[in-house]
């Protein structure tokens, strides 16, 4: 029982998911589609379905009574006969063979038969129980399967068994869902989207107008709930779903799903040029929210999802057969994945026939918040390429239930991996073992903590002390964000996270000649009048080569850092100090070397760590890192230059640029103007200019080492070459 | 300066390897060739190598006078002015352009006008000096490219140019390392078939048949001495290089560059078929010497070496040109880097032409030792599938200097990854800031013993106390290697590596109906009469999910688990108690589940490790491991059960088979037949019979649970289905 189970599982997962490749390890993106990958990828998803379909339609469908949880024997089977239901409904209408259509009339004719006796789930959840699963977003997801192949058979069915199944599967359900689950249907939020969704197209299926109003409108058909108003509140006008790339992924199937269908039977409503096209928006967010194929992993995130998911494998082939896009067939190469839809057939042939051209990824800024008020998502991209130097500042609002702590934290990425990372949920999704595969209890009391992050931490306590209800109050402020040839910035600032400290971030982007490739400078501040100390952690990935500070790692025994906050979690490796307040960490991955460079206040101890102590379960990643951690009164700066170099290449057996070009970073101040100025190793500056408020055409002048620089605007580069004529 | 010289290193280290591409990362390795990759591969190197060139003979070439060791300035620009000149040569001869051939004379004639001057080089190390390098080996090398490049450009000298170019730098640098260096030149070693090659290319280049004499037979031409005799003794009859796939892949190059040379001017000699075409042999021995496109890192190995090394390109395109192999030709689809050489070229052609055929992997004993009869390496493979799963039993001899100290020690991959891994050498090669890029002294002291392996340690001591003196004259006794359908196996013991502990290990790979797919049945032996503690380490690859047993790992400290041997330098993370003899560890790579599932004497302890301690400058990746710790009188036994199992799948978000399906393995003997019961929590029993001798007609019977269990031979599977009809 429990075998073909676990086998039937595996089989319909795949064939809804395509032709899932072998591994879906981060795989090297690339902008320019290959022609051996998709050749004819629909047919072989088709033909693989049909395969494994036809095994499976060998015996009828195991519809068994209602009595597990999420992960049970009874869950996991009706979620796989949904998925199943769909693809024998696509794969009917794809070939016109009847025995699909059969199958799949007689399942639901099945189901129909034992629905209405199902009362509330034993195992319900206490919000939002469902009937055949433990809670109701499942049912949604549920009904927006079987809605599709019920529109899709329905045609080859008689008239009694249309009504049989209408009435007791299909409005029952339906039912259920929206008048008999209010507080779901008109919720505006991914579950209610669900719902709403899968109701809309139970209406288009059966031709019961109402249903699909509710659906757009809300029970009352007011607008003030429903779809329309889903689509007005859940993402920034700039697309950015406000919980991040993980929750936005599974929010996107839904919208896309029965938006298809709204435009297809109503065309009238426009609803994809609604909002100023915001579903398309929402899809090409969620597309430039990765790096490696990887959706970048802030707040609670699996780091393994990427661009393969079926979610967004349905949106890129909705989306491009709206917009023509050939941008998106470079996305669906790297997919390479289809799903059993004319879209997805669509993509694969125009894939095959070389139409795909790069996407087109650039810097940005998403701003979040229903109006884009709420903070921002600022990408800094040194270029199109997908596998350049790509720098993440998670400026935006908490992200609720879901959200971490980690204001003006950074992500780094180069050379295809992450440089600078984000530790992403404490959860083994699906795996009963860990903790059932739920959140483990390592996601708040370490993933979630500001120290698990690349962002600045005061007195070793979160941010918003990790209370979620006020962090959900509290956005940062923005500064400029400026994307030109060579110098891309942003700032954020937010006073809210600390009582007493200001704290503020700028990154830069720059190119310059003194350096082989785009570098980036990070200014953080923490503005304060007492005494206050100040960590600030560099998750780094890789192996440390090189210090300019004598580094010992303690040899005997490890203890840990601390005792809450997430701290009990690292381990204190080392301690040292910097050299005349500059300390420079080098580290190597794969071919390349990375070294951050950093002006820190005098005694300023760098602390180095490794995630696992307090981890009797071994719940935790053993990921190294190490922190500036200063103690000073009247606030603080750190200023570091983040610096990938170099080509290590074991295979040709030579290393070249194993080390920085960085000899000194300084950081001025005047008034609210400030200045960094970086000191190669060959004896050249580069400098940047920060003026303090966003104003293009402000002046400011700082005291450099005796010199005034001075500039216009909010960010100013000052080159190698032009650093001395540019001086009065 | 140091600027110019580093972009030099780099521009033609890269043009003498085509057409790298961004990452070495391992790759997943495919037995069937891409259209895609490599089209016109060759074209794109040969345009590539252009352009670079291009560049740099703007300028007359560096030629410094030698001051400084390896790595230094005047080391690396000579060899890389060897490297282009190579180059420069091939081009001309692919291209024709005088250009080129200008260049390589005039660079040719500076060199001859200050090689005559230069004595000793002033960093020289003892053994083996040079004159433009510290040791002669690279003087070999800078001689075998010159060579070559002579041999193509001489058309276009002068008569008085050649004969300054010949006297006063090929001649001499020839007599300088051949009569000028006997010990080395007449040496069987690799660093004698560098002599011999590069002094015996000379002789063809210059039509000096005696330099072509010694370099076959000796410098007195006797035989005794020189390429021949290398050949003769260097590779195993299998084609096996005692120190095992990294220095092979070093030594290699030499050999079929030269063997190419003499088969063009002497193909009387039939010099590809000697010693049953052991050239050929040593080729194919590398390739199956490898996953994921990485060679397996047994003895000092940089584990980022594989099968796109330089050496390694050439070899493939020379001995595709003899024999035709489209097999080859999927290696080279996987190398996808081409040499400026016509056969590299016609590989490329027939490459796009779609001639490629899977590369026949297959499981192997590859014999060590001149006569094959020390050791041997055992590949076991499930299949010719080269992502499979694959064991590899390092049952060879020491390996010389490089060796490590892990007789009988495994390595396991599978899923395009390795699963029991090796830790290789512990080196940052050419990383001046790691120890100057040398062996660091973690090498001798960590990764050469026993403990780093997963090989039997007894009394917490390495295998012949760790003196490779005593190593090098001891080699396992072999035992019987059978390669059935579904049925992989071998064995072998060794009495000298410990004095009281004789130790044997029999590995099998099983395919029954019972599991998913194949696994690893490991039995591994003390036999003793005294008192002893025995450590059995696993250094597995991924994250711990599951054991059958209570861990938990000590939250608030960690200390060494011992103080030598390798000891110090592990971690003791927890230390827990297997259930009823049994011990189950399960962990998570990639996609994939591994279970490690073992029947182990009483009072056993199970040890979680993690490499670090004793590590204050960072030398050591902290890699995962543990070990089966038992003490025990009269021997010990411990029969393993090493299990990939199931799909973790976030992208598609569905886990199945996350548990072992294995309950129980027991271990029977009776005399010295062996029996390995496996019961699985299906219930179903699968049993392996191991006969005592390497006879297949012995009969053997063994008491199993109070059934007697009988066969013919040393192995015998009794499948899940067939067992009780086995029965007696």
């Amino acid at each position: 029982m429990i075998r073909s189970f676990l086998l039937m599982t595996a089989a319909f997962s795949l064939a809804a998911c395509g032709q899932q490749t072998a591994s879906d390890a981060p795989s090297q993106m690339t902008n320019t589609y290959k022609s051996s990958q998709s050749v004819s990828g629909f047919d072989k998803t088709l033909k693989m379905a049909q395969a494994k379909l036809d095994v499976a339609m060998a015996a009828p469908l195991t519809i068994p009574v209602p009595k597990d949880p999420g992960g049970g024997y009874t869950h996991e089977t009706h979620k796989a006969n949904g998925f199943m239901l769909y693809d024998v409904g696509q794969l009917y209408k794809l070939t016109g063979e009847k025995k699909y259509a059969e199958f799949a009339g007689q399942a639901m004719l099945d189901y129909a038969e034992v629905y209405p006796q199902w009362d509330l789930h034993p195992a319900k959840k206490e919000q939002s129980p469902g009937r055949m699963f433990w809670q109701n977003l499942n049912e949604s997801m549920f009904l927006l399967n079987i809605s599709q192949t019920y529109s899709a058979i329905k045609e080859t069915l008689s008239e009694d068994e249309r009504e049989k199944i209408e009435t007791d599967l299909l409005r029952n359900m339906a039912d259920f869902l929206s008048v008999g689950a209010p507080e779901t249907f008109n919720k505006v939020h991914n579950h209610g989207t669900w719902a709403t969704a899968a109701v809309g197209l139970t209406g288009y299926a059966i031709g019961d107008e109402d249903y699909v109003e509710q659906a757009l409108m809300g029970l009352d058909k007011s607008g003030e709930a429903g779809f329309l108003k889903q689509m007005d509140v859940l993402f920034s006008p700039d697309g950015y779903y406000n919980e991040g790339p993980y929750y936005h992924r599974f929010a996107l199937k839904p919208f896309v799903i029965f938006a298809q269908a709204v435009e297809k039977n109503n065309p009238e409503q426009k609803i994809f040029e609604k909002r100023d096209g915001i579903l398309k928006k929402a899809t090409y967010g969620l597309i430039h929210q990765a790096y490696g194929g990887l959706f970048f992993p802030i707040n609670d995130a699996i780091k393994e999802k990427g661009i393969r998911t079926d979610e967004l494998v349905h949106a890129v082939a909705i989306v491009y057969d709206l917009t023509g896009d050939t941008g998106l067939l470079s996305i669906a190469a790297e997919q390479d994945t289809f799903v059993l839809t004319p879209e997805s057939r669509k993509v694969s042939q125009d894939l095959a026939a070389g139409k795909a051209t790069p996407f087109d990824y650039k810097s940005m800024r998403m701003g979040d918040g229903q109006n884009g008020d709420q903070g921002a998502l600022d990408i800094l991209r040194a270029s199109a390429d997908p596998n350049g130097l790509v720098l993440v500042a998670k400026n935006t609002s908490q992200g609720l239930g879901h959200g971490h702590f980690d204001k003006m934290g950074i992500l780094v990425y180069d050379a295809g991996h992450e440089i600078l990372r984000d530790y992403g949920a404490a959860r083994f999704l699906n795996i009963e073992a860990k903790y059932g595969g739920h959140y483990l209890p390592e996601n708040n009391k370490y993933a979630k903590q500001t120290v698990a992050h690349n962002a600045l931490v005061v007195d070793e306590t979160s941010h918003f002390n990790g209370d979620v209800r006020i962090g959900n109050q509290h956005a940062p402020t923005l500064g400029r964000f400026v994307n030109e040839d060579g110098l891309k910035g942003t700032s954020a600032e937010i006073s809210t996270a600390y009582d007493d400290v200001r704290i503020g971030r700028t990154v830069a982007m720059i190119e310059d000649a003194a350096f082989s490739g785009p570098i980036i400078i990070d200014l953080v501040e923490g503005h304060a009048d007492g005494t206050h100390s100040y960590d600030l952690p560099f998750h780094y990935n890789g192996h440390l080569i090189d210090t300019n500070f004598e580094l010992q790692a303690d040899p005997l025994s490890r203890s840990p850092l601390g005792t809450k906050n997430g701290y009990q979690y690292l381990w204190k490796v080392a301690e040292a100090d910097p050299v005349n307040e500059i300390s420079q960490v080098t580290w190597l991955l794969d071919q390349k070397f990375y070294s951050l460079t950093s002006s820190v206040p005098e005694n300023t101890k760098i602390v180095f760590t490794q995630i696992g102590a307090n981890d009797p379960n071994f719940s935790l990643k053993p990921e190294p890192g190490f922190m500036l951690r200063a103690k000073t009164t009247g606030g603080v700066s750190f200023a570091s230059i983040i610096e990938p170099h170099g080509d290590y290449n074991p295979t040709a057996e030579y290393t070249i640029g194993s080390y920085s070009q960085v000899k000194s970073v300084s950081h001025f101040e005047s008034g609210a103007a400030e200045f960094i100025l970086i000191e190669t190793k060959a004896g050249e500056t580069v400098g940047l200019g920060l003026g303090a408020e966003d104003n293009p055409d402000g002046t400011h002048s700082v005291d450099v080492n005796g010199k005034t620089m001075s500039w216009t605007g909010p960010f100013k580069l000052f080159h190698s070459d032009t650093h001395l004529a540019a001086q009065k």
